[in-house]
């Protein structure tokens, strides 16, 4: 097929077009021996200890966007869920769903895509299910992906303690902001890309120290992650506005379309909650790393205070440049749809 | 929320919304430790052996149809996925796309569906996803689900020989019709439903006979997959059209409708090759089980005679009532879209 010929309803029928695709434009570029056999599973040998098992569906729009798109986003979303778990992601699962009409091109360049960042990963792909859909009942493509990992002895999340410290990996809001400069209709440039990337990489560089937790602030951002956190810990978390990184770029297009970048969208950032006596350690290990360099600490755990908060609000206060105390909920009201 | 609220895209944004829906409506319904933690993946113990790795997702429209909806195909049809590969079944994620307008009642009644069909087949759902769409970007809602089973020491499929017989479990083609028959702007009734069910427990009965290699029969029909077996043994089946079990009302509503029931979409039916000596006790046995009570021997095995097969076509032949040999290929130029 040429890259302009379109994926029509009848690649979805099961029947010999379905075969030819996921033979001809799928499995040539995923090679994976699991992949390869036709059973309906993938038989993975020699496991032993402690699974961890994750899915996401991705739904970006557009599905290409500056520095990334939705192959790349379906790849590093799913292994960043395993890696903040403490888990070694091996094994990804590939649910694609296509709306009849999507190009042979941009099919081809999204499973290139997968396959380079499955790669850049170290995980495989081993087994996979292609859906098409009729034309105006999806959007280009909708990607799902599971992932499993196994997580080590002694590796797992350990209480939440006050006099804590907040790290993440470096600027906020940079796929968000990216996406959207990228949408039809709003009438914006930026230079900001998106942060998007597998991040298990990083991550290895602090594996054998004791930190507490992580998370990957996606949808919600830097914000909701911080409720959630505060929530399952039930501590508070105080974070400090001039320390949080953000590029120029992020911080005017924020500005401009007024948007709160504690809100906007990361897919290649890491929130953690270490000792206080290991945050150097953990900041040099982060900074040695390309995806790592403009680590900081934003904040710290203290006890909870006594400030009022509803179910879904936690008991997060970001200190303001100019001195203020503002108590951030999770995001709300502000529905900025298929992000990621 | 009332039933007949709908589903924004706010519940997509990852934040309170989201939150809310999730905590309120999923997990309210699919009651699991593993689900219940707040962490990016489940963490899943005391692994070891061989593990089986599954996902498929389902399109089915229209989402509720005789004899099940799309909650229920997507938990059966992975844990077929896992059975039939020799595995038990253990595990599920689940990821929902809904389409903005979607009803409480509808999302509802679908995962009341999934935690019915999950308990039913012993199955945890411990991992999931939620994106909204906007209206017109969907179809209410698409389903994945990824699956993980464990493999028992012995358990694997092994080489077809001449001689064995091909084994299915009842009557083909009820999905496919009762689907259809549930479509908008397709005038014909019918008191077809669906065949979806989880076959796991039925193929606990013969867990230790050896059973060559089973398939679940779904898109594409129970030809396709023979033909897929044909390819991959590099044998020779003939089956019997007066031994398939087919329902008289399938049978109808495909005469009506000019539709060939060897390729309609099944989805609680497995086809099974057996060794010739070990026909009569797997018949019994599933026999004895509800979901093989039409459980008969469809055909056989040959070596590979010198028909000349294409490359998507194989080697696959109906005897027909009136004594005809008739090629059987992939389904391919009929495509009956969204049947799963």
């Amino acid at each position: 097929m040429r890259d302009e010929d379109k994926i029509e309803l009848s690649h979805g029928d099961g029947g010999k077009l379905t075969h030819q695709l996921i033979k001809e434009e799928i499995l040539s570029r995923l090679d994976s021996p699991a992949l390869l056999s036709l059973g309906d599973a993938a038989i993975l040998e020699n496991f032993s200890g402690r699974l961890a098992f994750t899915t996401d569906s991705y739904v970006v729009n557009p599905i290409f966007f500056p520095g990334g798109d939705i192959g790349k986003l379906a790849v590093s979303g799913t292994v960043n869920d395993l890696a903040v778990s403490f888990a070694t992601p091996l094994y990804l699962t590939l649910g694609l769903i296509i709306e009849a009409g999507l190009s042979f091109g941009e099919l081809r360049g999204i499973l290139d895509s997968i396959a380079k960042t499955a790669k850049e990963a170290g995980v495989k792909v081993v087994a996979g299910d292609t859906k098409v859909v009729e034309k105006g009942k999806g959007d280009k493509v909708y990607i799902n992906t599971a992932g499993i990992g196994v997580v080590s002895e002694g590796r797992h999340p350990s209480s939440i303690q006050p006099g804590d410290k907040v790290i993440i990996n470096g600027e906020i809001g940079s796929h968000g902001v990216a996406v959207l400069s990228s949408r039809q209709g709003l009438d914006f440039s930026t230079t900001v890309r998106s942060d998007c990337a597998p991040l298990n990489d990083l991550l290895n560089c602090i594996r054998d120290l004791p930190i507490r937790i992580m998370r990957d602030p996606t949808r919600g951002g830097l914000a909701t992650t911080l409720v959630e956190l505060s929530h399952m810990s039930n501590m508070e978390i105080i974070i400090n506005e001039e320390d949080i990184p953000i590029l120029p770029a992020t911080q005017g297009a924020c500005d401009m379309l007024g948007l709160d970048p504690l809100y906007l969208a990361n897919e290649g950032k890491v929130v953690m909650v270490v000792p206080k006596d290991m945050t150097e350690e953990v900041l040099i290990r982060l900074r040695s790393h390309p995806l790592g360099t403009r680590a900081a600490v934003i904040g710290e755990v203290t006890r909870k205070a006594s400030y009022p908060a509803s179910e879904y609000d936690g008991h997060v206060f970001l200190k303001t440049v100019i001195g203020g105390l503002r108590p951030l909920g999770m995001l709300t009201g502000e529905p900025l749809p298929r992000i990621c």
